[in-house]
């Protein structure tokens, strides 16, 4: 038996940040573009637009950069207050995911069937 | 901006108590029934028993006892090792509350638009 968890932050009880969503903007910033983040996660290139637009809209500011043309053609970057999202959303995460795992020991793993 | 979780554990990969699965247990115990449970959470009794039968299988180890008959008609308990699981699951899922909230204040709480 193993924990498992997800996490979320909400604003007017609507989803913006999760563990999903901080996971697209560190493609995008990865990737440089919209594009290779929505392939690096398998998705479509119109859910990774969708779900970063709701994100902008829910927060009222904006997350992503785009451009177009230039000598690479299109491309996207992570705005600094994105950054410092995904940056704190990571150790909001790990923090969590170190008390998951403590509270499992603290409270199940004696008493779990092994596997 | 508020935070929040879901939390399970998975035997083999698969999800067999969770948040919303613990609180079909406990109001197994609270109505005394799978219908009465069923219907506080305001689910079909055939989801409920499904469910049921779903952690009973995954974990190997009965969880429910149901009664025919008698002059209440039917009903359902849980196992002694239902009830403890229901009670550390319990204890583990608090712990991970204040977590998340000690963890939302360190992390993300003043970047956050107030909403």
């Amino acid at each position: 038996m193993r924990p498992n968890f997800n996490l979320w932050l909400e604003v007017n009880g609507e989803v913006t940040f999760s563990i999903w969503r901080v996971r697209l903007l560190k493609a995008v910033e990865e990737t440089g573009s919209i594009s290779g983040a929505a392939a690096q996660l398998g998705i479509h290139y119109r859910t990774a637009w969708q779900k970063i637009h709701e994100m902008e809209t829910r927060l009222g500011i904006k997350l992503v950069e785009t451009q177009t043309g230039g000598r690479q053609g299109g491309g996207a970057t992570l705005t600094p207050i994105a950054l410092e999202y995904v940056e704190r959303f990571l150790y909001f995460s790990a923090d969590v995911e170190q008390a998951v795992e403590a509270a499992y020991q603290a409270y199940i793993d004696k008493l779990s069937p092994r596997c």
